[in-house]
């Protein structure tokens, strides 16, 4: 296929029909009720519904709720919103405890829209041609593309070590799942390029010529789980062309995009280009200190991506959101109609409110800026847990006899630490468990690396990390006495 | 199959593994993190967690929420409620913030299981055989059973005129849909006995003899929508009988139980028995106004129940929840694990923590006698509109003139008109259609019932009938002049 920029809908049609799962056809959501406008106007006199199954709003028993808002994380300070089922009138509780669209609020949409389009994270192809819908969760958004777009036909790459729970909705569609060898070392983050290459351009006589040739590439490009790693931008650039060469769909999964961290500073551990003193403007995180998304690149339509409130916001609200080229909105919109329809109308509530709330007080009521405010606030506050549990692995006693080596992450939730065991001893999962029990007696945990890796004899070679999180710890010293625990327990293990 | 009380789960595995989805075995959640509880314990200090990649809830922007609670429907008094990091303690914001377990919070759940067992809406066979799961609204809930249980390979009985989507849903399976005969009399209301009973003898040289026997009966029982109809006590007991005898699993699909009603009379057309100088107290309505459930017949584990927080809380929360043996728990629970996960944090702190407010003012602090009241002052409004509905349509000019007739609901939110058409006059559906559009420019909206009709060919005799709600106008004047204008526009069509 020679890559084309999509002019109209028929040319996504065209381009992606072969991308649909065979089981779309079966999806037809039976609409009952009327949908088109009424022209009935007589006056001050509207328009009566019976029809509708819907309870009218004072059936509902929440009246009003006063929103108490942080100003910044982790502070004490807040603002107050209050939501009635009048207000903020372009969102009220009326609505949003009703019944509703299956896509989401409009004005949440809006919102997405204008925030993803001022970070650059949108396509290049005319902006009548890809959409945003609300989901449950990335969860959720990644069950119903996988849904949409896999069955017994389709063949997925996905990063040898990963958020496994990915690999079970792929499985789940019939669908076959193959590992992309990942390069652990901060020279050269991320999927190997050579390796994918040669498995693409030799497919035929490769290790999966029994299975079809890939559709889909599942990457978390940014902070990536379990490796904490960030691909470089010139990376993305080819792996976008051999999108485009092998004609695959690049699923961009990217949940910790935001929670970017500048390089972490040897000399200088504990600095932060967040904090006050330093301070990062929000044209110059946008610019420099984000990365440039999967999304950004395309001309094609070939790239959806995946984002959510969970990381930013809360996991609790079970919100997220999709960006596709409309082809693939229409048929996932549709899957959404007939599995969960809309995603909780009080969850995109709170959400818009607190956003929307964080403005008024704040930043000449930029509602962008004031939540791309906080976000980066976030972000101040996570590069601060990298740096202490960074420095505090690099002055532990059990680093410096070598018995385990760190990659740093620049991004998310993680930091993963790769122990130098001596193969003499037995294999690697089961010293592993030994470590990790060791570890637990001591009064920490910490994932098995093995354990994130769906195909393990392909990824015997990585099988001897833990991942360790700085996101839950109550703060620096719970972060310092954690270590201390897993330095203790290397200790005792390599005695 | 001979009917048997299951005494564990291995008999529950024996009789219903034929009813799971071939698509079920595809199905296994990778889960990467340790399940066991630490054996760490080392007097004042704790485990330290690095694994769950969960946000620190200091960096989640809601600090505490205040619910402003209505005391009693379309009321203007009410209770307020904190909720805040720490509170309540049971279920505090940190935690429904938080990422949790997919079948839904306990608390919650067993709040779910105390009510259903007060109004015995629970099986008959061991209560350590059965459970209830939370989902993200019924649309969610029947998606997921459907996807559990059937496949190409299934038959499902639907009542002829049904809430279309969930067609949708079996459809997507793969699975075959067939409609059953409905009295639309007062008589004899629901599911034709006869007609079913035949069918399923004859299955051999009936119409569906090209398909499986069917699996599984989707049924509304009570206020069935678009009917509104509600199925004796004596026909439930039959089907239950016919489930066991021909061996399928019955979906009780129950959203309307609740608002239930006395049945109207005509002499005194406003009498409400909830009125406060009439009033039904809560065991009354237990005992004698609400109908049996097939789930309180069930002795054998093939009643599936599902109940939604919709109609009596709100349809914005999209929360619902399913009452199943144990074997179709587990079958449900792994999708929801692969699929959507929990449904939203927030949806379920909301109506927790509403529930249980409404209870420290009132009634003891008996929470299970504070939410029956809730609700059955709903019955009594929505008692109230079906009242003004019937007796508006009884005394307009064109029921007067047989021009339509009534059918009377005693539960829920819809009321059905069939129109008496004139067939000389053409086809039903292009008449219907001249009628609606009379309707619009009159001003009012219905449904179009023959839309509510998934085989039209079989519903020939029942496609000439609107489904009016009460539940959405503004009030009872609302209602008087809807229905005035359908009355007008009748006149005006038979003119």
């Amino acid at each position: 296929m020679t890559a084309q920029t999509p002019k109209t809908y028929d040319d996504l049609k065209d381009a992606f029909q072969s991308f649909i799962s065979r089981r779309d056809k079966d999806r037809h959501m039976n609409i009952f009720w009327e949908t088109n406008p009424s022209k009935f106007d007589n006056g001050n006199q509207s328009l009566i519904e019976l029809s509708g199954g819907m309870p009218h709003e004072s059936f509902f028993p929440i009246e009003s709720i006063n929103l108490n808002i942080l100003k910044e994380p982790v502070s004490n300070d807040t603002i107050a919103a209050l939501v009635t089922k009048e207000k903020p009138a372009a969102l009220p509780l009326a609505r949003t405890l009703q019944y509703s669209l299956s896509e989401g609020f409009p004005p949440l949409i809006e919102f997405v829209k204008r925030f993803i389009t001022k970070l650059n994270n949108i396509p290049l192809y005319d902006t009548n041609l890809w959409k945003v819908v609300l989901a449950g969760g990335s969860c959720d958004s990644l069950f119903k593309i996988f849904e949409t777009c896999t069955d017994e036909n389709s063949t997925v790459m996905v990063e040898e070590l990963t958020f496994v729970p990915v690999v079970s909705n792929i499985i789940n569609t019939g669908a076959k799942v193959i590992p992309l060898k990942l390069n652990l070392n901060n020279d050269d983050e991320g999927i190997d390029l050579n390796y994918m290459e040669s498995l693409l351009s030799n497919w035929e006589t490769g290790p999966y010529k029994h299975l079809n040739r890939p559709k889909f590439l599942y990457t978390i490009p940014t902070g990536q789980n379990p490796t904490g790693l960030t691909q470089s931008v010139e990376k993305r650039r080819k792996i976008y062309k051999l999108a485009q060469r092998f004609n695959f769909i690049i699923l961009e999964d990217d949940p910790y995009g935001y929670l970017k961290f500048p390089k972490y500073n040897h000399e200088n551990p504990l600095e932060n280009p967040y904090k006050d003193d330093q301070s990062i403007t929000s044209e110059e995180y946008i610019k420099n200190t984000l990365m440039k998304s999967y999304i950004s690149m395309d001309t094609d339509g070939r790239v959806i991506r995946f984002e959510t409130f969970s990381k930013i916001f809360a996991p609790g609200m079970r919100l997220s959101f999709v960006i596709m080229n409309n082809f693939f909105y229409d048929k996932f919109l549709k899957f959404q109609e007939i599995s969960t329809r809309q995603p909780s109308g009080i969850s995109q509530q709170i959400v818009y409110s607190t956003i929307h709330s964080m403005t008024s007080s704040n930043y000449n009521n930029d509602v962008i800026e004031s939540w791309l405010q906080w976000i980066m606030k976030l972000a101040c506050n996570y590069t601060e847990r990298r740096n202490v549990m960074l420095q505090t692995l690099y002055e532990s006693e059990s680093f410096n006899k070598a018995q385990f080596s760190v990659v740093e992450p620049s991004a998310g939730m993680f930091i993963i630490i790769k122990v130098n065991f001596n193969e003499a001893k037995g294999d690697i999962i089961s010293q592993m468990g030994k470590l990790f029990n060791l570890m637990d007696s001591n009064g920490v945990r910490a994932i098995l690396g093995y354990k994130m890796a769906f195909d393990q004899e392909f990824s015997k070679d990585h099988l001897n990390f833990f991942r360790l999180t700085y996101a839950y710890a109550d703060g620096n010293n719970q972060i310092k006495e954690a270590i201390s625990r897993i330095n203790k327990s290397l200790l005792e293990y390599f005695e």
